[in-house]
This record gives structure tokens, C-alpha cells and sequence, in this order.
């Protein structure tokens, strides 16, 4: 923690902010350790000085172990405490989260934060986060295993006339009985539904696996608070030569484009994307999908960096990204093949091992 | 959803404002019934004209049956849609939810929408829903009755020995195997941890059910997207009378301040704040809470009024709103009472209406 604290404050040296004040609930966590209850609602704050870190909260959270706790009151709100910190530090400039600060947060801290410049940042924590440290890199190994082993568990028990959401639960129950958590609800699709990229199975999910089904499985594990991230298909009794025809063809885009990820550590993730739609098309002219080719895991689900066909990263080592072509037919069916895969300084490793020979059951 | 739409197009009206720019994932649920899959990510917009109303979205939403859906590219993004509404429909000035918006989205819309006027906004249509409408009070009413009969159920089933995240667990497939979901992860509190106001259940929970436990449950139900809340204690075998007492105490404050909702339509829900606390220090002057006394209950868990000491909430009838004082004594025992509540015309309605009497197993 205090290693990514001491890079942070490198960056920040670099572009001339003399503190920094962290809104973005897993900023926050990255940074401090610190964790409120809800993501999505402002619980906590972590200001970044020069020699100080500072984690604002309010008294449900007091009896937290943290360094450098200021309590929020009624009477103390945030406005006040940084007020009193700017000026015993001294400090000109405060860089913002303007990709997380809501625009009347920015302008309550705009009008009550007077001698101080505001400074809106984007991407500056999340672009360190992109780069996984050892410990990240453990924890989002496990969180691999144990979605592989949940897969391979639940998988044997797909039978004829399961529905969608009853797989799911399965995928969800097996988990959390052993205290694992789900890294996002799973997709579960089968036969037409596995067209469809974002399909709902929690609102829908009522489609029962037959004789001859596609059945579609992207989930993920959460292991302390870092996710895996993987999609297989399962063929149901008799499939379709052609459906296993387009499963290899994808299959060997996938691979080749994680192939490429090591070959290329200096090139732009953009080339990357191209480079597997382009292996996709080569196989058939009708093979194509309309979402990204990947996406940075870690204390979220989607992060940085993007391979896709606007993104303007590069690869790194370090990064831990998904790596998921697919090819769908509309009102016909769906696939897509994911892993999550760690870049390495001389070599890319797939973190999620669970085979992807076809899967017949 | 026409009714919704055609209350907030009197409400815009009324502010002046031509067109309004809906960012906020539940209030765009509200709105249009149009749902993303992640409340988090930015997936879609929606822009509500005197005339028309439209979501934007890309194309793996793209079959979804919505009115007026238009399509999010890489070639035609949100800016390009906004500018030719903007022209077609001469707007002047577009409502944004400040509250919502982050800075650097803001900061893009003013660069690229020109001649239009932006005009942040607060609680523009969370107001709106603080006053639920027949089938929202539908919804809550149904999740509270689920709520209930799964307390029942899992009350029955603790035992000395029992883990708080075991509890837990079984709430959460209780509801699950339903095809139900949690409104949010249950609060399972035992003994000191009971003390904690928000205690993490899901990091922490190893602490065991004892012969003479206090344990706190403070959980919730989701159906068709609509939240319930409620809180009960469960005393475990031999308990102390003091603490029984101190039940008793707090369940009359609780219950007392119910009717005052009744009693008090055109109060400030302030002032049933300050009475809720003044009941409860009239039993003991140590008996106190670092809470609010209630918040509303809809789309999220919580949502406004709020029953607290700075709330410039007043009662209306329509409202679902929770009441919830608590009593904590750090490192021994706490505990809290909770409903939701409807307040009526002429009456308040407690929609969970599982047992308060103590509750001793």
C-alpha cells in the first residue's frame, strides 16, 4: 500500500499537484486499503499530500483500523477539515477526480475552497491500477482457480431442461457457500440468447437447455476484492458440425491473440483488436462481433486498459487483461471465448485454465 | 411510465427548462423503464423533450423493445444525437443532473454542444420519486411480505455455534432460489458487533451465535427492481433483562414515532427526528444513535426523505419511508428496529409486518 501510495506521489510530482483528493470508491481502496459499505454512495474520502494521507469519514466507520481517520460530522463536514489542511500544509493546488467527482460536488469544493486552485484529473489512479503489483497479481490468480474449479463443478451438472437462471444460481450458490463472492451476476445464455453480447439473465433467463443447445457462461469469482473474468461454451448432445467449425475458428483467433500480446509488448492495444477481427474474418467474412476484444480486471470488473478499436493504450507487463472475440448470429446463436491473462516482462500468462477444447456433454 | 413522464414534463415546465438530460441509472429505469446491466457503468441516456422522449444506448441493447431507442457508434456518439435533437426540436436549454453528471462529462457537453444552455439540477427527479405511484407501492409492498417470510423462515433456523455470514448466506438463498434478490447485503450482527452501525457482514462475519447472543438482522428484499427494509433483534436463550428492557424502550420510541408520521402530515421530517430521539433519551440518557432516524425506499434502498437532524424533508402522503432508531453500547451490544412505512392520506401503513414483540429463541 504505501509502494503505490509513494508511485502515486511520483505522478503527482510530475504534473505539479501538490495534493490530491481521491472520491472513487476503489481509488480509494487501491490507495488507502479503506472500504465503506456502498460503492455507489460518497462514504468516504482520501486526501494525498505530500507527506500525508488523510481518510475522511463518518462515525459508523470510526472504529476502523486506518491511519490518519478524520471523522465527518454534522459540525466538522469535509469542506471543513481540507480548509484546515490546506492551510497547515500550505498547499496551492488540489488535483480532482473529474472522471468520478459529480459536477455539484465540483462546485460546492469550488465555491468553499478559496487560495486553493481545483485541478480536474482523468484516469491518473486507474492508469497506475492498470499496472497489477504482486499482491494484486495473487489475489486475481485465485480468483482465477477458483472460477475455473467452480466451473468444472458446475458443468457436470448441466442436464436437459435447466433453465438459464437455475445455472446461474449454481454458479452463484457454489461460490458464496464457500465464501467466494460472484465478480458480476453471470451471463447464462442459451441457443438465441447466446446472440446476444449482454444478454439479461437475471430479468430474464427462463430458456431451457435442449438436445443440440449452445449454452454461453461468462462469469467471474471475486477473491478479496480482486475478480477473474472467463466465458465458455457448452454444446449440448448433438451439435451441429458448422457451430463446431465456428467454435474452432474463434478458438484459434483467441489463442493467437494472446499469443500476440507477448510477441508485441510495445504495441498499441488498437493494433491488437484489429489483428483479432481481422484472424476472425479470415476464417469466415461473417464472423464478427460488436464489442471490444478485451479489458484490464482488477478491483473491477472492466478496467484499463482496453483492447478495442478506439483505445489508446499500450500494452505493458504487469497488466492483467480479458481476451474475449466472439461470433454471433442473430435469433440463431452466440459465442465468445474469454480468459483473463497476465502480461508478463518476457511472456503473457493465461490466468484462467479451464480447457477450451469444444465441450460436449 | 407515461403518468411519470408527463408529472416531470410539468416539472421542467415549471423550471423553464426545454429539454432535460437524464443520466442517473434508476431515474432512467424510472423514467422510461428502459435498464442497463450495470447501475454503474454509463450505458445509457435519456433526453426528455416537450415532445419526445429518447434512450440512447449502444448496440448490445439494441433489440430491447424501447420507445424512440437510438442507437450509441463510434461514428455517431451521444454529442452528435444531443445536436441534432438540439436543431430539429430548437432547444435553448438543456436540464443536466448535477448530481449525477461527473465533472468531465459536463465539461464535454460544454465544449461540444454549442448555442444550447446547460442548467445543472438536484433532485429533480429523485423528488418526483419520493411520492411512489400505485404500482411502485405494488412492488415495495410485495418485497416487504417477501422480506417478512424469509426472516420467519431463517429465524427458525439459528442456532448456538451459527456464524454470522452463515446467517447471512441463508437469508440471501433463501431469497435466491426464489428467483428474489437482496435489496442489499444483509447486516447479520452479533454481541459486540451488534454495537457496530454498519458492520461488513461480508468481510468480517466469523463471530458466533452464543447461549444469551444478541443478534442484530437488518436485510432486505428486491422485487421487480423495488427494495424492502427491515431490521429485528433475535435474542439467543438466556437474556439479560436490562437488555430486554432496553428492547422494550426502543420499540416504543420506534412505534410512537410511526404513529407521529400519521399524526403530523405537513411536519418537517426533522422534527420527527429530534421526537424519535427525545422518546428514546426519555427512557434512559444513555440510549442514543449516530443514524439517521429513517430514508426513503424505492428503485434504491435508500432514497429520499430523510428522517434526520438536517433533513429539509417534510412528510407527504405516497412517501415509503423507513423508521429505524437504534441503541449501541461500543464493544458490549446494540440494537435497532426498523420498518418500512407507507404513509397515507389519512394513515401510515407498516408494510413489514413481521412480529416486533422481543423475539427470544
Amino acid at each position: 500500500m504505501l509502494q503505490r501510495l509513494e508511485k502515486f506521489r511520483k505522478t503527482l510530482k510530475e504534473k505539479n499537484i501538490d495534493a490530491f483528493l481521491v472520491s472513487n470508491f476503489y481509488n480509494i481502496l487501491y490507495l488507502s486499503g479503506f472500504k465503506t459499505l456502498v460503492p455507489e454512495e460518497r462514504e468516504a474520502w482520501l486526501l494525498i499530500t505530500t507527506k500525508n494521507s488523510y481518510v475522511f469519514t463518518d462515525s459508523r466507520y470510526s472504529s476502523t483500523q486506518t491511519k490518519n481517520l478524520r471523522l465527518l460530522t454534522a459540525e466538522k463536514e469535509l469542506i471543513k477539515h481540507l480548509q484546515e489542511i490546506i492551510s497547515e500544509e500550505k498547499i496551492m493546488l488540489i488535483g480532482i477526480e473529474g472522471d468520478d467527482l459529480k459536477l455539484n460536488e465540483f462546485q460546492n469544493f469550488h465555491q468553499y475552497l478559496n487560495g486553493v486552485k481545483l485541478v480536474p484529473t482523468e484516469r491518473l489512479v486507474i492508469k497506475q491500477r492498470e499496472i497489477k503489483d504482486k499482491e494484486e497479481v495473487e489475489k486475481i490468480s485465485k480468483a482465477c482457480r477458483i472460477s475455473d474449479e467452480c466451473l468444472t463443478e458446475i458443468v457436470k451438472t448441466i442436464k436437459v431442461g435447466q433453465t438459464e437462471k437455475e445455472i446461474a444460481f449454481k454458479l452463484e450458490f457454489w461460490l458464496k457457500e464457500k465464501g467466494y463472492d460472484l465478480a458480476f451476476y453471470p451471463i447464462v445464455a442459451i441457443d438465441e440468447n447466446s446472440a446476444l453480447a449482454h444478454y439479461d439473465t437475471k430479468s430474464k433467463g427462463d430458456k431451457k437447455v435442449s438436445d443440440g443447445s449452445v449454452v454461453l457462461i461468462d462469469f467471474g469469482a471475486k477473491y478479496k476484492d480482486y475478480m477473474s473474468d472467463i466465458t465458455r461454451m457448452v454444446f449440448v448432445g448433438k451439435t451441429n458440425t458448422k457451430i463446431i467449425n465456428a467454435y474452432n475458428s474463434l478458438l484459434d483467433s483467441q489463442t493467437k491473440t494472446i499469443e500476440k500480446l507477448n510477441m508485441n509488448k510495445t504495441s498499441m492495444l488498437k493494433d491488437t483488436d484489429l489483428y483479432c477481427r481481422q484472424l476472425l474474418t479470415s476464417h469466415s467474412p461473417l464472423f464478427s462481433y460488436n464489442h471490444s476484444t478485451g479489458h484490464g480486471v482488477g478491483l473491477e470488473v472492466h478496467e484499463y486498459p482496453k483492447i478495442a478499436p478506439r483505445s489508446g493504450d499500450q500494452i505493458f507487463p504487469g497488466q492483467v487483461i480479458t481476451v474475449e472475440p466472439g461470433v454471433y448470429f442473430e435469433n440463431s446463436w452466440g459465442m465468445r471465448i474469454e480468459d483473463t491473462v497476465l502480461v508478463k516482462e518476457d511472456d503473457v500468462e493465461v490466468l484462467t485454465k479451464f480447457s477450451k477444447k469444444p465441450l460436449i456433454i
